[in-house]
């Protein structure tokens, strides 16, 4: 992997505005990032796990499947449930990412004759594709409505 | 299926709180489902299609596939692309509707580089995975970024 | 304002693909529209309720507030809330319709703890800016966990 | 304030789902946070700007602001505009957080007569109304097309 410029480096180049990729700028960190737990205790049931080929044409679609829970299925109520998960892609040589989607499951049982007796469930996953042209990473964040956010990666190879 | 009320009806009741939910209301007939496109053309590629099964048991949890496009698929760039899709249901004997999902299509190869040269694109389809205890009816709704809102619907059975 | 074409205006003209914008094509009614609701009992508190001037100038940006509710707040906790307030614009000559925004209002008093007993809550209103270059008619449409999909309108002049 | 658990302390609970809020976990380090830039050149134009009071009372709504770009406005066009911002919340004494509005630009100038000639532009700012039982802070997360992920945060005190 290409290294990545330093913040020294940034500087000395002729791009005006500087657009500095990592960790916010020269010794500022993220405050955000943080708050995004990784590791969810030994029966897994908040980290939105990312399903896609390990390598993929360059050009070519192919799914993206994005569950939330591995060994536990997270509850799905009205008062415990998961609201969403957002992918994003961040190409190996690219200064920036980008968003690939963003769903948001809207229904969780809810009704006027009460809390988890309504007609409709959403379940907590889905599924998009995408193309790319190059390397990089997929990210999955995902929102629990009682236990915050939630973050996972994978790298994605190019043929 | 049980009749709906009629609007006279409605007002005789004895409800507070006039609910009514067919035609927004005495008389008062929803001015933006105009605005929702249905036909588009010989060649049709702006419908949002669903794919789910016609039958489906109650409580069980099944696949909604929405998709653009149906003999020809949509462009996909930075000009010209599908937004999102989103996702209702209807239950047969109920006042009310519910949303199932919402899904943004975030990329469509944006780039620092000029548009249709970015890393990533994401196709116009999704999908979602929801039960239901009652038929009804789904409905997808979605939204070109030039050629506005399209609708499409799909009753669905409980077996 | 300009007359619309009828559906046998839009076959003889020379169109190749057409884009029927009224009744979503020669017969075809919205079958989404008629699930928004519109008048809400005489104490109004699902309507999204628009706020803006009556004339801007062209170009020239401008604020547009949506609430929900006009004379009853609407209730805001886990079992019952507004989800979301979409607005659409369209341009009285344009067979299209554009959207300006989408507000997800994501925190209820959710938390750990107990429903309602959550560190946050956010109100179901807001505030977006937006210019445009002809009048039109603006449109609102929210979701209610419990009570289904709710919409408004408001016509726009521009000096 | 009261002092946050250590990782060695969490270890040590009987808590048998380990929550742990803190870096994603003993030794992990969100990998999605350092893709948040934080500092956009001398001509700040691509962070989203907090502006609301420093304190507010328990309980009592206030208003949020959040616009992109300070000394210089950023652009709005088919080709290079701001998609959306997020607004979170993490209260001091939460091990979670919360999200409190996610609000997507959706107009950017896109037309069928071309890129930059539509009918309807929205800015990129938006104000929402949140109330909050106790002192934290406010973080807000946009996203350019083309610029990736920006973030900001502010300090809420509560009297």
């Amino acid at each position: 992997m290409k290294k990545a410029r330093t913040a020294a480096e940034w500087r000395r180049s002729k791009v005006t505005e500087r657009m500095v990729s990592f960790s916010g700028g020269a010794g500022l960190m993220s405050k955000l990032g943080p708050l995004f737990q990784m590791e969810d205790g030994k029966r897994e049931r908040h980290i939105p796990v990312i399903d896609c080929p390990d390598t993929v044409a360059a050009g070519k679609p192919f799914v993206i499947n994005v569950t939330i829970g591995k060994e536990v299925n997270h509850p799905n109520t009205t008062e415990h449930h998961i609201k969403w998960i957002q992918v994003f892609f961040r190409p190996e040589n690219d200064k920036f990412s980008y968003q690939i989607a963003h769903c948001d499951f809207a229904a969780h049982g809810d009704s006027v004759v009460g809390s988890g007796k309504g007609p409709v469930v959403t379940d907590h996953r889905v599924s998009v594709v995408v193309s790319v042209n190059g390397r990089g990473r997929i990210y999955a964040l995902s929102m629990c409505n009682i236990h915050g956010l939630w973050e996972s990666g994978k790298d994605l190879e190019v043929a």
